[in-house]
């Protein structure tokens, strides 16, 4: 059951992120209490944790480190062959760096920096998740208890990051890892890639490269987690508001994506996301949609415009021309 | 980018499904005022609906009958080499209709039934939606205005269909259509298939088939159109009762599937469900989750027990052993 | 600025309801983890709890007994001199019990039993809430702050009572309480008075009579307490779920009243509301609206008809003639 | 039933406002087909609307003028002697307009202004609306069928006057209509009086004064019609967006009132909001909760900051020291 033409998927969803924080007590402090996700492991300076509807073991890995940011970003093959494909595929770009034994829960890993710097890997085996019975569902096709606890977080959704080139790093994604590209912020009469957002799947957009504004390389604008209703993004701002969490931009909606945000930073500066809304790209042939100066405006379909600091914002923070960044993050500029 | 253990995909999604309704005009009145669809098409005894979300021209096709029931179910392949290799599949089992020309907005089809006689298609070629001036969105990701008229139902979801032999037809599915099994009903200690719950994408189904406690051949359960908010369906059971249409069963949540549903019948007698939550399917390696008699319950999640017609109405509607909807629908039996 | 024809109101607002329970430990935690209530106080057999909008230091009261049901219903009145004048005008009908000291967070009361035997008591003194610093909202105007463990109720709501003699009990409310009569079900040509809806307040109803089918004294239907949406509605019926506590109806919709409603039972075995929706009434010249057997039907507007537990289930649990009842709960029969 | 320190209400609810537009058609519009409120009659220049849940027969009055603003602002009193006592007691101002034979559906009403010159007038015989055949609703206390047309406002809620002297104007409405006081905005320590928010019922507020910033007379703020559920508030974000009204602010949540908002400018240019949330007030003895210049910040508790427009527009605009306004709207400014 294979050809030319079919639609063929490699990638099947992002798997994990980790999360670099200064303030690792702290951060665990919102991911468990706020956002409500669940601790299932820690090995030395890291703590895992899931949101209820994740049918892996663990999508968030919190890291103590100097500077927040992005540590290794996670992608699942659908197979073993596909894994193989895909390394193979990266390799050749130069990009690779080699094989890892996999982090907790999970098998081998490939991992490689895209062209950006940002450190990634992708990986088959995964050890579903298997509750504890004082976390068994109700229902028995959830893999968690949905407790209650914070905002309740569902699952793992996408990320997205700054990039200095965001066209290459855009390519990257499409050519080596079979993203399809689902819209673009084009400026400058169409020659400035300002933003794209793309997915391995019908769900809208797993990744997201923007401009960044300072020239850093490797940083992190946001990271989102899902919720299934938009009253649940409502419910986080009151939540993360009594909790005195600083709430950035939202709840509102994005004209691109159509996703109905919430902008917050956790305690150790990263900018996390609650998430919901949005649409599934059902098409084969999907039609970028393009969104230049004027379409865009500030990227709100309605509610208040997002602040300057949603513009300029990212971990690691850096001053424009700050070589900050390449410090903390090793970078990496393909020829 | 091809080779063994991709995820391939050749069927896209649901296109469109033809209703068959013994009162044309209140049927139209259900689909187009009540549900807020947009008729956008009449030929012959038939008129084209589409809800704002849907990218394709239209995917309710609403066709005079003396009897309710399914129509043509429409299924989307990726490309026309995933349409030629899904005809030929098909054609091997002796299933195969032949080719047709097309519906409105769409190329070629391969028409064929399942074991159980539904009748479908499969097409790729498909005439996106460009709006009238009158009906474009203030979203240009948006492919129609959302009018506000009605419930508004987004797009096109899911339909459940009922077979004498649930496992023949799932597996035809799985095997000629490349469906993967999401959940299934098994009854009698794993030994009688109740039902199955099959998806070519991430959505967690697309199609249901359920076993026909009367016998019948040919019959639909339900149809599924998608709101975004589970207050959408909320609303939807007020306007539904404003308008004396008849609800059967919800606004209530599943366990199977956690979709939140609310079934209502249109005047023609089909049953119409207004859909929203249930979840994603991500996982490559998905295990299909088993319910037995215990488990399954009454199939409700929360909310009070599905009614007795829930189990036994479907369209056409038949006495037990009736031979009447042999005739309205002709039945293939498989050799 | 008094004089006749004014809109006088003597009576606030529902204060508290004591609740009794076999299961005192069970009810605690019900309460307190999955209402998500606050506990503020402690006493002999009793604690007190209050949710996160409640003014008043407290609102429910969960007293240790043999069987559960319904204790002390306490109603604010507006001012001292109102207190007077309600006490003297039930003590006029040979219904008061005298004076008390007063409850926790409370100035003395004057005791009496409805005609069917419940226990009331009308008090106006009451300390207001100072939430402790870790209690203390971000919102100026709300009382505590919003924890979001649990369903998080609101407020306290209202409560049904069960009665022999529903339109006894309800004169009583207007006539010595100044109660307005909101809605009624009068079945057999308007010679039953099944149910009747009565309030103090714009507030639809804050208490309501209905016919006790098994003919016994001074129990409860249920009690209710308020969530802020209808979203709030649905989130508590799957963190019930996930509780295990059992779910008799809803999440579902009213017709009389239009409220939002999802009945549970407490583990003490009382039944308790979470509340949205229904409406305000500001008309001074209401005109009580009648429901006959047709237009009644089981009460739902939408969803589910409730199951024959809601019309026969209440607190303390009797056989029909069983004297039970009579004996925990000491009846009073107005001649 | 009555006495010393009764709860005495005089004033029952804001009954109606009427809306001056330059654009008749297009505001007609605008509520009909974008508010979804019903127009049940027309006389002279204006026409009188009603929101679905309205008990009255007409709650807004759209009035042809040069500029836009707010006419006729109508209490209902709960009584004829209610009606008298109010005249009286206003007469006594010297505010008092006179006696008119009262407008659409209602009877006869005392006009008066307001100490910064709004024109109001309270009465108290009003006609119920009867639904025609066509807009009754399938629920017996619901005076009209819930239509679903664009946002389907419920009823009349609130509205925001500005005034020179914010202090004179609030008592005004206490001292001589009985409102109570709810919260208030204070800035300078104390001394500066920036606005109050009063009601005549549990409901939070009914009018809100606001301080004019730029010293104009009898202008208004915004008028406030009342959604069921947030989620309502999120439609009708979007149902505007699509007819392209602006959105001035919202959908969010404000500190104090808790309301949660959203404001648009209909085409007449009055600001109008499409309101939900908030809180009532149950205690006898409220104690009004005050803002001063860092907790009130913008307003608001989450969500964007509100922008500079919502401090300074309002109908009719003027600009700084114009004296437009007392042109339009006659002053009146007690000795």
């Amino acid at each position: 059951m294979t050809g030319p033409s079919s639609l063929i998927q490699d990638v099947a969803h992002l798997g994990s992120v980790e999360l670099l924080t200064p303030r690792f007590t702290d951060s665990q402090w919102y991911f468990r209490d706020v956002l409500g996700m669940e601790v299932v492991h820690a090995a030395g300076s890291s703590v895992y944790l899931r949101g209820y509807g994740d049918y892996a073991a663990s999508t968030v890995k919190l890291t103590e480190a100097k500077a927040p940011g992005v540590g290794c970003i996670s992608w699942r093959a659908v197979s073993p062959e596909a894994l193989e494909r895909r390394a193979a595929a990266i390799g050749e770009t130069g990009l690779g760096l080699g094989w890892s034994e996999g982090d907790f829960g999970r098998g081998k890993s490939y991992r490689f920096r895209d062209p950006d710097g940002h450190l990634m890997e992708i990986y088959y085996e995964e050890t579903k998740y298997r509750a504890p019975e004082h976390l068994k569902s109700a229902l028995k096709n959830l893999p968690m208890k949905y407790t209650g606890r914070g905002v309740g977080v569902r699952r793992i959704d996408h990320l997205a990051l700054l990039a200095r080139d965001v066209a290459a790093n855009r390519r990257f994604m499409q050519e080596r890892l079979g993203f399809r590209l689902r819209e673009q912020v084009i400026f400058d009469q169409g020659k400035a890639e300002i933003g794209s957002w793309l997915s391995a799947s019908p769900v809208h957009h797993q990744v997201a490269y923007v401009k960044d504004v300072k020239g850093g390389h490797g940083r992190l604008h946001h990271f989102a987690m899902w919720v299934d209703n938009r009253e649940d993004v409502l419910r986080a701002a009151s939540l993360l508001s009594e909790q005195g969490v600083f709430i950035e931009a939202g709840p509102s909606m994005h004209n691109n994506s159509q996703g109905f945000y919430l902008y917050t930073y956790e305690p150790g500066g990263n900018r996390v996301e609650v998430y919901s809304g949005s649409y599934l790209v059902f098409a084969p042939d999907w039609e970028p949609v393009t969104w230049n100066e004027k379409e865009r405006g500030t990227g709100v379909y309605w509610g208040g415009a997002l602040p300057q600091s949603f513009l300029e914002y990212a971990t690691p923070d850096i001053s424009i021309g700050d070589a900050a960044s390449t410090e903390k993050v090793p970078v990496f500029d393909p020829a």
